[in-house]
Formats: C-alpha cells, structure tokens, sequence
C-alpha cells in the first residue's frame, strides 16, 4: 500500500514538475523597466537562459529588454506555463486572481511581506484564491534556477552571484539567502546543478513535492536538502524512504540546539522540531545527514561517480605527506585501506623511477608527470581488492602537467574515482575542469575521505534495500 | 632551571633565526642560465623580492638574469649571510667543505637524494663537513618564505604557486610539498605568512629550531605546524610549554593510525610514534591540535583578532538561515550564546526597519546595507555580555554595499570580530580585503565557530599560566 501511494504521489506531481522545472512560456508579472528593480534582474536573467516564450506584465510599459509588454493578465496572447509575480505584497492577490481565470496552473511568488513579518491573513487569502486550481511556490523565495530548461527567477544580479553549471545535484532551500550563497559557491567551485528549489513561506509547495520533482527528474542524481523544520512530517518521512531507493538525499537540518531552534522560530516561524527526531527519521529512511553546509555538497557531487562495491580505497599522491593524510582520513572515517596484490604493484615497476613507493599509499613523488599517473590508474583499478581510488594531484610541481585532467577523465569507470587538490588559482584551473569532467575534487584528504564515506555508506543502503523494492 | 634553560637555548638561536629569515646576502650555489632548472627559478624568486645582496655561483657562467655570477664560494666577494645550495647531490659536500671555509654559517640544502633515497651516509658526511660551525637547513627540502625579508627560496614558479602576502602566521612543516600547497592555497585566500620554513630530512636544524627562532619572531603572532613525527621528543616538549605562554602554537599531526604512520615510515624515515602520546603533549602544552590541514590554517589565522575574555558569542547575519547555523554552530564548538542587554537592542531599533529580528542572532534581514550593520556592531560590542562577535556578510544581495568591509575594519578593537562570508567570486574579492585588514574570514558556520572555540581555548589557557610565568 506504501509502495503504490508513494508511486501515486510521485505521478501527480510529475505535471507540476514539467510546469515548474520545464515551462515552455513564462509571465513576469512585475517585470521593470529600471534596472534596479528584481523585476527587471528577473526578466534580464530569463532573457540570458530561457529558450521559450518570455511574456512580461506591467501596465505602464510597452516594451520591456526588447519584448513587448502585456498590460495586464487577461491580455495575454496564450496562458503561460508559469507565472512568475514579483510585485509588492498588497497587489499579489488580485494578480494571483488574474492568473486561476487565465488558467494558469503554477506561480511562483517572489514578494516578501506575508508570514515572515507576521501577515499570515494574506497568505490565507492567497490560498483561499487559489483554490487548489493552481500550484503556488512560495511567496518570500528566490524561486527555481534550472539550468537544463533555462529556468532563472533568482534576483540576485549575475556579477554578486555565479549560477551552478548544468550537472547532477537538484538542491531544495527553506532559506532562500543560503540558497543563493550556496549556489554562487558552487558556480565558483565548479560544481554542477539541475536544478535549484527556494520554498521559502511554502503556503503549498513544500519541500514534500519539491522531493517528488527531483524523484522523477533524470537530471536530479543526487538530493541536497536544507531544512530548519519540516511542515508535513509523516508525508516528509514517507516521500524520504522512497526516494531514498532510487537516488540519494543528503539532509541539512538547522535548528540542532536549543538558540538554534529559537533562530529558526523568528526565521521562518517554523518549528525546528527535536533534533534526535530528524536525525532518526535520515537514519530511518537512509537520507545521508550532513552536519554542516560543506558536506551538504561535499557529499552531494560524489554521486557522479559510479557506487562502490565495497569500502578498500587505494590511494595515489604526488606528495608523501598527502598521502600520510589521506591514509589517516580513510581510517579516521571508518574506511579501509586496500591491500593491492603484488602483481598490481609488479606491473607498475617497470613504468615508474626507482624512488617511486609501491604500496598503499603509491607514492609517485615530487617529480611525476601525467604519464606515471596513467600507468599507476590503470593499473590500481584493475586490482579486484580496490573498490574504490583517492587521487592526490599538487599541482605546484612543474612536471605535472595540465594533461593530468584527461587522465583521470579517461580513468574513470565502473570503480568511483575522487581527487584531493590543494592548491590557489592554477589548481582551480584544474580542479573545476575536473569537476566539470565528473570527477569529484576536494581541497583536503579529510573532506575527500568523509565523501567517499558517505557514498559507500548509501551503496551499502541501497544493496540492502535492492532486495526488497527493485 | 627549566626556565632558564628555556630563554638560554631561546637566545642561542637567535643568530640562527637572523641569518635564515633575515640575512643580508644571500648566494645561490647553482644558479642556472636555464629557466627550467630549478637554481634559475630560486634566483628569479629572490630578484623579485629580495632587497639584500644576491650572489649567484657557477663556474659556467659569468652573468645570469643580470647579475655577476662567481666561480666559486671560495671567490665570493664577502662572507654571506646565508647559502642556497641547489645542485646535484655528488656535489652537495664538496661545496659545503668550500661554504665552512669561507665562514658562511647557515645553509639551506634544496637538493634532494639524501636519505630520503637511503643515502644515510651522504648526510653523515654533511654533518661532519658542518662540524657545527655552521647550521644547514634540509637537505631536500623547499627552503624559506620569509615575505618580511624577501626570502624566498621555493621553487615551484608562481603561476603554479602563490605566495602569501606578509601576515602573522609562523609555518613550519615537516613536508614540503604539503607546505607549497598550503601556500598557495593561503595565497588564494588573502591569508598572511609572517615566515614558512620547510625542513626536510632535518639533518641538523629541526622543528625545534625553527619553533625557537618563530618564538623570538615578531611578526610571528601564532604559529602552524605539520609534522609527521618528533626529532627530538623531549625538547619539543619543552620547547612547546615555553612558547605557547608567549604565542599560540598549532599543530597537526600526521600518521595518527595504523597506515598513516606506515606512510610516514616510507615517506620521512621517521618514527610517527603514538598518537596518544603526541596528543597528551599538545594537551599538556597548551598546543591546539588540529584535525585537518584546514584547521591547521582556519585556527591559525584568528589570532589577528585579540583574546576574549570569554565565551558569550554575539552572531550578527543579513541572512535567517546563516544566523541558524551560526547557533547550532557556536553550541556544538562548545561555546555559549551571549544574552545581550535590553538596552543594546533598544539602541539598535531606531536605526534599523520594524522587521529586523532583535535577539542574539541579530537579523538584519535579506535589504541590509552596510550601515545597518554599522549600528549593530557598534551597540553589539559595547555590550559587556558579549566577549566576541561572528559576523555574516552574505554578499550575493544588492543591498549589502562593498563598504562593509570598511564598516568591520573600522569596528575591530578589544574583542575579536570573526566574519562567515559564503560565496563565489565576488564574495572572495571583499573576504580577501577583509583578511588583508586583520579579520579572519570563513566560508562556513562550522569553521569560524571551530576557530572561535581554539581562540577561546587559548585564551583561556593564556590566563590560567600568566600567573606563573609572566
């Protein structure tokens, strides 16, 4: 009965998804002329991205960034997939009327001034307009960014904020400022989304259906939450346990402490709830618990590697202290260092200088080039005691060369391949285009290892589940 | 006696520290015409930054990058203050006999095959050649960065590594390609070096040496230290309960498990000993052990900021979601929420709209602009509940004008201001500012809350041991 009730769910909510992550027209209502205006940065950002019909409405304007401005609602030529309304507060509900008589089916509402500073009748009113005749995300969020569709209501203009490239996180935000920082911090570390959901008030799309979305998304390959409290906890707890068997979560939740829980009452006038709760509810339902916002996404771009079948990692470095840190981070995080048959290291040998240090850690030294590094990959992930490899690349020493990224592109298969590279400006050079090559990269042997740990432990979840749900 | 002993052995390196960090002449024993070898890439370094004398040495040339080369040391014009010997390491002795002759009396040795190869007895011979009349560096290490001084004898060129601007921290580390890499990652971040030493094989100045000279240091406010495993167990020991009652010492310990310590074993030759007794030394020391080699530097870097006398933590954020964290954060770190005054937040209300959430975090909501955060502060740190503040500045929102950096330089005074500022590129830009003005900068809620507790840590050891000692 579970089973068919969450399948159920995830179908309705599959057209919600399509007009909210997938819409092939979009209103702006609120759009601006002057460039000040979040309802001019809004436009100007779905202008840059969106590929389909741009209709912005505003009364006073005829044209608008070169498109012709609609007066009003009622006067559009079609009804859009999305409206998007960015006005202030005290005119939302006569728009948001405009849109359920234009059979508009999704809204998302980016004015602030309801709940949050106490209006909690005027998010009634919405609701009550609304009438369950069409989906509303928000009001008080920053909205979707979706690269894939071109998706962009975030109003934070482009130079003060990076958007993510296209990749596999689909990333769902109570706080639609942390949203906002987080995504400027990937877009500069080169880590890739599919998509952004901000739910800011959440008077009807919650983080519930926002999960549902990314369930069916095939973009979406790893879920990254941010939650101060949940609003609909059992249907929370369910939505967890089935999408946990198909793609894995990775749950934030703020509001652990007891000052923490007042911040999040005056935030989002939430209850955080009891943190033993949530953490049992992740450990329930198998949704990996990130215990602070670096390992939110630390964990989350792990997933574009392949799962592991076991948790021996190999370790390859071109610094002998790396790989004495990396040796202590495997183990401090309850991972094991592979034994690798004789053979590997045999075949190695004759490939590498003398000084090169065959076990595990393999040890290349200062002096390798690209070269070594290829004839060390092949050969480590070829060994059955290896499940999974820790490739240290200091890029400072000259003879590495900038070809190390197409080598441990080229490396990569069924074993999940991570990189530790510490390092300023030239490392990053590397590092992103790693990142954007799939290949998950850490600026520490601590934080790469607590990845991979977190990867290994949802494989283990998901062979155990396998059994009773594929 | 033992403090006695303390200052004597203090004073005795003092002559040492000058001649290594800051000498007056410098010659590079195998400077090089060729831009490829590393004695061009040393000398190349030194001409950007040093302002003493620099002699070149190489029978085989008469000029390189413009200045007088010299055949010999033998020929040199005077004594120098220190030597770079950067040749093959057959020739290594022979020059060393030439550099005691001439009366030099400290050697850096760059140049690698030493025992880290098994070439035990080339270092014996060193040693004996040295016959303590002169101090040597190395060998196979990276050297000195001493941006004070302009020394600088790393050579990875610095399109692949950055250089630290000059700043307070002492960095001595065990392994030079790790301590290039955290150089150039701190170069990235606005982090400030005051010295880093590299001391390879240690055949004779160890990390005992180089804590001693940081110790005497000035610029020297807190000092970072890697290591794999003691010299000379029982001085650092000493060495450590002397310093950390005049300056902070952090340390990271590497080889704290089973195959960390057997990576140590191949990589350094050295014992990594058990971990416990090390962490039972940095315990009776006073010395803050870190975890990672981010906490190496996110602990180091505070000490900018001066101690708090306590532990009552203020949070001021621009952004719900962060002031959560920042709570949740400063519990778990062990710290406590300060409980501000009625009156310090009836002073901030008149200059701040009705919707700012007065409380401990301050809310200065998502239009907060630089002055808003000015009143804040400036009521905040008056406060005598508060011993020090973390401060989030989420840049991502247009109302957030780059002069908050000016308004957090202009507010520093008696208790530590930490600030938590998460973004891409813009954000780096105004973090780095703030670093280069004194205020340590963290990407997350967790890291500056974990810097804060090290911070108080110390402080509160500072007070506890001022009444024996000072």
């Amino acid at each position: 009965l579970e089973k068919f009730f969450l399948y159920h769910e995830i179908e309705n909510k599959f057209m919600d998804s399509r007009l909210f992550l997938r819409p092939r027209s979009i209103a702006v209502i609120g759009a601006s002329r002057s460039p000040q205006k979040l309802g001019h940065v809004v436009l100007a950002a779905l202008l840059r991205s969106f590929k389909g019909q741009i209709w912005p409405v505003n009364p006073n304007a005829d044209q608008i960034l070169g498109l012709r401005c609609w007066p009003s609602v009622k006067e559009l030529p079609k009804t859009p997939d999305l409206a998007i309304i960015i006005i202030p507060a005290s005119g939302v509900a006569e728009v948001l009327s405009q849109c359920v008589a234009k059979g508009i089916k999704a809204v998302i509402i980016l004015s602030a001034g309801f709940a949050e500073i106490g209006n909690v009748s005027g998010e009634r009113e919405l609701l009550k307009i609304a009438n369950k005749k069409l989906r509303i995300l928000g009001p008080n969020c920053i909205g979707i960014y979706a690269p894939y569709s071109g998706v962009d209501t975030i109003f934070n203009p482009p130079y003060r904020q990076g958007r993510p490239r296209p990749g596999h996180i689909g990333f769902v935000s109570q706080s639609g400022a942390l949203g906002a920082a987080l995504m400027d911090w990937a877009a500069a570390e080169g880590i890739g989304f599919a998509a952004f959901v901000s739910i800011g008030n959440r008077i009807d799309v919650d983080e519930v259906d926002v999960l549902s979305w990314f369930a069916s998304d095939k973009n979406v390959r790893a879920i990254a939450l941010y939650l101060e409290g949940a609003k609909r906890g059992r249907e929370l707890f369910t939505m967890l346990k089935a999408i946990t068997r198909k793609k894995p979560v990775i749950a934030l939740k703020a509001g652990r402490t007891i000052p923490g829980a007042a911040a999040v009452a005056s935030h989002t006038a939430a209850l955080a709830g009891e943190p033993a709760i949530y953490s049992g509810m992740f450990a329930q339902t198998g949704t990996i618990e990130a215990r602070s916002i670096e390992q939110l996404f630390d964990f989350a771009k792990i997933f574009s590697q392949p799962l592991p079948n076991g948790d021996r990692i190999a370790i390859i470095t071109n610094g002998g202290g790396f790989g004495v840190l990396c040796a202590d981070a495997i183990i401090e995080s309850g991972l094991r260092m592979a034994k690798l048959e004789k053979s590997t290291l045999d075949s190695i040998k004759p490939h590498v200088p003398e000084y090169v240090i065959l076990g595990n850690p393999i040890d290349l030294t200062g002096d390798a080039n690209a070269q070594r590094y290829a004839h060390a990959l092949s050969a480590v992930l070829k060994d059955p005691n290896v499940d999974a490899l820790l490739v240290t690349t200091l890029m400072q020493i000259t003879t590495l060369e900038p070809e190390i990224v197409d080598v441990l592109t080229e490396a990569q298969g069924k074993k999940p391949i991570v990189a530790v590279c510490t390092g300023g400006h030239w490392s990053a050079a590397h590092k992103n285009l790693l990142e954007s090559r799939g290949i998950p990269v850490y600026p520490t042997p601590e934080r790469a290892a607590a990845a991979l740990a977190s990867l290994i432990k949802y494989a283990k979840f998901k062979k155990l589940k396998s059994g009773f749900f594929s």
